[in-house]
Order: structure tokens, then sequence, then C-alpha cells
């Protein structure tokens, strides 16, 4: 098992046959690539641009080792020109980038890679793969934190997340986007995100009674803990806790029992009876979490039915953003040697040119709408991609991660408010494309190719 | 950015909190989990094992290494026993599966460990995530596969993979599903399947003309290349191709043009026009190859409607299984220090004890029905799980992928015809639970708790 997300041959084999090509041809020119959303999902109102520092990364070690050329000669296709050029390789382009955590739309662009085209070109496949994953995850967990309406939300998703990148970028992004914590131990190391975790039914059914499981997880963490209780009869569990306070309560040990959690059936229904019996006896200080198959849906309707809950655990629908797993994003060539560039297939066209998004803002900081226009234009608004690289370099270091996420908050925040329902479409947020944008790809569908 | 597949910490905390508990309370007897999946998604007949190679390889080098423990320390919640037997952990248990490639359905354990209980409740969430997404992925290929009917299939869905594992994964479960090639290059290098590629819309658009950019790419690679011909007007490229290809014939390099790719639009429409443009000009041995956000019922569509295609390439539908991006997969513990356990959590019930799944199957080989029983009862049929690992050591040598994907096709055809079917449900195929299985949690369900 080598490590794959450093790998440069992690690419489509496509790009290496272009290269080759470019190679051949003498074709070294400069090319503009931008990285859009074609359509949103039909169940997203916005996206959240999230991933930008792993593709940084990825950019910045960029480079074919000794073991990669030789598999790559080993396939007999590729030229000595290019095998020697791919070992030189280093990327030595420009990037302008959204900033993390800032929400977006179809047919904006959110990243772009200015360099000789073999090195724009190769990158395609894994910077959409980079950016495409990351930005997925925090659209949909930030859909989830407006839901939560301020109650704790933990990303449980790892096991069902696709493969190991996916359960450590999507702990990520879904911090970026509005999450407390995450169940994921490396994506603590990695990224300081808080992680938190409770105990499993297993823990439980390796006991012969619950009781003496209860009792026993209590004492093997006396500073605090969170107790499952849906194993066998949730409401006799709420019971045997309540139990077990009574007898670490002359111990003073009864504050252990920091929480409950219940993770299957009517959870509505069985939070409220969860919360009486605690209450009955005194025990108003433990919370509840729940989890099991939860979505920004369930966790609306739990928090607007007024259901006594404290923090939701949201796993699969999360971290594989069931509803929609895909975007429909692309990296498409926008200006060669200078010119504008378009393509035009049947629902693909794009616009063509160096664009950028200028966002308008209300008197007291409340976004209005965004125009995207070509970069030479002058266009009222805040320009949204700002650089991050030049000669491929970085330019500043990354902004820590808390940050990013309290800028996502903040601009979540200021997005109208109808684009902030959960039934939002994709269309609601007014997004412009400027006339001179519009005249240029007249024009160049005038041009015969 | 570590290495995260390789990581010990790629768990959820829980593990590591129950870990802690298990070393308090002085619980070493030996457990018994089962990987199974609760209910197939509605749109899937049946379900094909995969990943069992990478999980044998997590389990093998399963360790915590000093930076690890450090990081663990730094947490101030776990005691210097746990990390002192975290330090020296490895995987000491043993391992039944079965085989990759193998269909199976709802309830049915694919995979057992048996070891102390410390350790195999420690590797629940990484072997949940190794086992979850290449079976995810082999499930959906099969059923593309199944469509194909013959025809070349090629995954063309690294950019919209759930980040870089998931890429490479669903390169090797698509293949050992029947897919006879990826675009992923890394795919190729490191489980062998073969790679495949071509030439994206960008090198059309670099060039000024259309025709030249297919000159100079067949010019490039002599040896033989595809064509993309979708970026301006399909038909009118098609008529370009076969220019080229009369400026090719004197020279004798006719054959490096080997076929066109249509990416977009009606592509049923375009491939009979396509192939006519061809064929009026002698160009029969050209072949067509379709992608653009194919799925196994738009290939089922375009091989049932005798459109002249030859190979698709099949992308995001594929890599994040569109239509189900995640399957109900679990792991339980099914028995502790010699005794049955069971889950009773609302609509999560386990089936308790240590199972086997025998397939019965007819004269001719053909799969009838599975039962589910004790693997101490004697039950007909063949038993499907079959050890891999003991004492935390594999027990024979991987078997080479391409015969896992032969022994997949093989038992494939084997499955009755209307478990095959696209429109296949999940409970269309039999499977049984022993009388002694179904005793068991009755007897389990009186005893309290």
């Amino acid at each position: 098992m080598l490590n794959s997300a450093h790998s440069p041959l992690l690419i489509d084999l496509y790009q290496l046959t272009m290269a080759h090509a470019y190679v051949e041809l003498g074709m070294e020119d400069t090319a503009v690539f931008e990285l859009f959303v074609r359509n949103l999902p039909a169940t997203r109102g916005f996206l959240v641009a999230a991933g930008l520092e792993q593709a940084i990364e990825y950019l910045e070690q960029l480079h074919f080792g000794s073991a990669e050329l030789d598999f790559l000669a080993s396939l007999g296709t590729f030229s000595s020109a290019l095998l020697a050029r791919l070992e030189n390789l280093r990327f030595t382009g420009s990037v302008h980038a959204l900033p993390e955590g800032t929400p977006f739309f179809a047919q904006e662009p959110i990243l772009r890679i200015t360099a000789p085209i073999l090195e724009a070109q190769l990158v395609e496949s894994r910077i959409i793969n980079i950016m495409h994953f990351q930005t997925l995850i925090a659209s949909k967990a930030a859909r989830c934190t407006l839901a939560a309406a301020g109650r704790q939300l933990v990303d449980f998703g790892m096991r069902r997340a696709h493969e190991a990148d996916a359960a450590l970028y999507a702990a990520r992004a879904a911090y970026l986007a509005g999450f407390d914590a995450t169940a994921t131990v490396e994506a603590g190391r990695q990224f300081g995100v808080p992680i938190s975790g409770t105990m499993a039914h297993s823990f439980i059914e390796a006991h012969e009674r619950e009781l003496d499981a209860f009792r026993g997880f209590v004492a093997a963490h006396p500073a605090g803990t969170t107790l499952l209780i849906d194993t066998y009869d949730t409401e006799r569990a709420a019971r045997r806790v309540a139990e077990l306070a009574g007898e670490l309560e002359p111990l003073g040990q009864r504050r252990a029992i920091r929480a409950v959690r219940i993770d299957s059936g009517d959870l509505a229904q069985q939070c409220r009876s969860v919360r009486a019996i605690l209450d009955q006896h005194g025990l108003r200080d433990i919370r509840i979490v729940v989890s099991g198959g939860l979505d920004e849906h369930a966790v609306k309707a739990l928090v607007e039915g007024g259901v006594p809950v404290d923090a939701f655990g949201v796993g699969t629908a999360l971290d594989v953003s069931a509803d929609a797993p895909a975007l429909d994003m692309a990296y498409k060539l926008q200006a060669y040697a200078g010119e504008p560039r378009r393509k035009r297939s049947a629902g693909k066209a794009t616009w063509p040119g160096i664009k950028q998004v200028f966002r308008e803002r209300g008197a007291s900081g409340e976004i209005l709408s965004d125009q995207v226009a070509l970069v030479s234009e002058a266009s009222p608004g805040e320009p949204l991609l700002v650089p991050v690289m030049a000669e491929g370099r970085r330019l500043a270091p990354p902004p820590a991660l808390a940050e990013s996420r309290d800028y996502c908050a903040r601009e979540l925040r200021a997005l109208p408010a109808q684009v902030l329902e959960l039934g939002s479409g994709p269309t609601v947020y007014p997004v412009q494309f400027s006339a001179a944008l519009q005249a240029l790809a007249a024009q160049l569908d005038a041009q015969l190719r």
C-alpha cells in the first residue's frame, strides 16, 4: 500500500497522452484553466468552497520520482523527451482561488491555474479530486449547521466515508462548515479538529448486565463520559443511568455521567421520555446525544419540534453527502497563448476567457448578488478570487482552520435568508454574467474552428 | 499530509475510550465480531464482496508508533496502562471471509474477526471503511458489467471519487467486478489494472483549428489513439477524422486512428450518424467510445437499442455509486467469552452467535439459495466464509486480482437470472435463517439484561 495521495500518477492517463503530444508538438504556451461547478444539485441553494489548502500542498510537492518514471517507461508508449520533461517537472504556475469557507454558486470559478499548458493540464484530475470532495462535504455540513441552530454537531461518518482520505477530509470539511467535533482521531492529530467519542453497543453486550457495563465504563472514565442507552430498552436503560447516578452521588462521582446517547428508534419520543426520567431524578445536567441515520432534515425536525436534544452525531449522510454524492465540477481551459477559449459541447458549453467573481454587499455587509465578469473588466463588488500561489510558491502561510471556520460562519450568516432554507434550490441566489463576457462567448461562437 | 491509510489513529475515538475501559476492567476475553450489510439498497438485487486484500494488509501492519502514542498521551485522557498496551499491540486474531468477488445478500456475514476484545474492537471503523467502499463500488460495477453485455467498460471516475484512496480503490473494485480498464494511472501501477486514456477537450481548444489538433495528436501517437470529437460539432468532427484518415492512408499511417470518443449530447443519435460517416469513408475499423454521465441504465439503453458503441467510459456514477452512495454495513459483536451476544436496538437487532453462510447449488453449479446458520450446525450447501488469517498472519498469498475477477464473473453468471436484472430488488434472492439461529435469538431475547 503506497501513499496514493502524494503519487504524481494519481491522474487520468489522458493527461500523460496529452503531455506527450504537447512535448512532441512543442506546445509550451501559458494556459489558464478554471475550476467551477456547472450546475448545483437540485437540493442545494449554495455550495461552500473547501480543500484549497490540500490543493496547494499537492501543487507544492508535485514531482515524479524514479519509481514513477520507471513505471511510465515500462508502458512503452511515452517518448524519452516526455520522461525527461517529467523528471524535472515542478509546478511553476500561479493560482487564484476563493478562500476556504466562501459560499459560491453555479458557473463561478472557484480556482484558477495559470501555467505552461503541460503543467496546468497534468494536475486536472487531482485538483478536481481534492477540491470536489471537500467542497461537497463542506456544502452538506453547512446545511446541517444551519439545521442544528446552535446545538452541537459531531461527525460520526468515518466508517462509511469512501476509504481513508475521505474519512479524514470529511472531518476537516465538516469542521470548516460549522461542525463542533469529529469522532475521527486522525483528524484531531492532523488538523486539530476537536475529537469526541463515547461507546459502542458491543461494550454493553460484552457485559452480562447493562448496568454493569455502565458502572464499569464510568469507573474507567471518572473525568466524564457518555453512556449509550439503546442497546436493549432505552427507557429502562435511562432508569439504570439514574440508578447508577444515585450510587455515585455519595462518592462525589455523579458528574462522571455527562451525557447519554440514543442511536435508534423514534428519537423524538425517546428523547422526551429519557429527558423526563433523568429530570425526575434530578439529573437535569446530563445531556442527550442522538445519532443513527441523521441528516440535516432529521436534525431540523428535532430542533423545530422542541425535542430535548443537546448534540447530534451525523454520520453517513454527511460523509458521503448522501442526497447529492457528487458535484458537476469541471476544470476547463479558458485561455491559451493569450487567446480566450470555449468548449461548445452540447449542455457543457463554458464561459470563455479569464474571469473573476464580483460579490455585491449591502450596507451591513449582507450579500446581495454576484456578477461573473472578465478579469479585465471594471466591475462593482468585491473580487472573490485572490492570489494564493505565484511561480509555484505559496504566497502566505495557510490560515488556521479555526479562522477559516469563523469566516465561513460569518459568510453563511450574510447570505440572503431564502438561500439558506434547506428547501432552497440552485437558482434562488442571483448570479449575473457580464455583458462583455456574453459578447466574448458570442464572438467565439461566430468563429469557425 | 501524512499517509492516513496506514495510521492506527484512523479510528473513531470511542474505540480508544472502550479500549481504555477494557484495560481498566481487565476484560481480555476473546470476542467474535461479524461484518454484514443489514439491508440492501432499494436498487440492488445483490452485492459483491471486495476489499478483503486491503483489510488483511491493514490488520497485518497495524501498530502504534511513537508519534501516535505521543499524540494520544497529549490528550490527557488515557492511562499509561492503555498506552503501554497500545505500544505493544499487534493484531493476533483470526479472520474468516468471503473471497473477493463473491456475490452476497443482506444479513450474511462477509467477514468475521476472532480476537481479544480490545483488538477486535479497535479495528472496527477502519475494517468497515475498507470493506464498505470496495464492496459498494464492486456492486455498482457488476451492474454496469451486466448492462454492457460484453462491450468494453473503462473507469473514468477518478476526478469525482471521494479523494485519493477512493479513486484508487474504485479502479480496483471496478476491475474485480468486470470492468476492462481504468483511466487512473496509479491503479495500473499498484494493482496491474489495464489503463486507458485518450484526450480532453482542452487539447482541442488549445489549437486554432480542430483538424490541426487531430493531426497533431495522431502524429504524436503513431501507435494508435482515440480522438475526441464533440468539442464543437460532433458530425463535422467525424468528417474531419475521415479527412485526416484520407491524408494518412497513402503514408500507411491510417491505423493510428483507432477510435473516436463522444462525451456529450444525444449519444445514441450521434453514435449512429458518426458510425455512418465513418463507414461511408471505409473506416469501419474505427471504434466508437462514449462517455459523459453514463450509468448502468444508460449503458443498457444504448446496448439494447442496438446503438453502434464499442466501449463505455463510466465515471462519477461508478466511483461514488451515485444511486446508492453507502451501504448499511455494520460490524457487530456476536460472541464474547464463549457466549453468544445480541443487539436488540429498534430496527437494528442482530442475529446472535458465530455464523456461517451455506450456499446451495444446482447440478450445473447454478446458485439456488443461501442459509445463514450457526457455524456449529450441520447445514447443507457450501460454506462461504473461509479462513484467511490465523494468529495475526495471512494463511496464503493473496490471489491475483485477475483471478478474483474471473471468479467474480463466474459467480455472477451462476446467480438466478431475475437477481441479475437491473430492476431486481433486495429481497428477490432467497436467504433463510436456520431454525437453531432463530431459537438462539429468541432465547437471548428472553434473558433479561
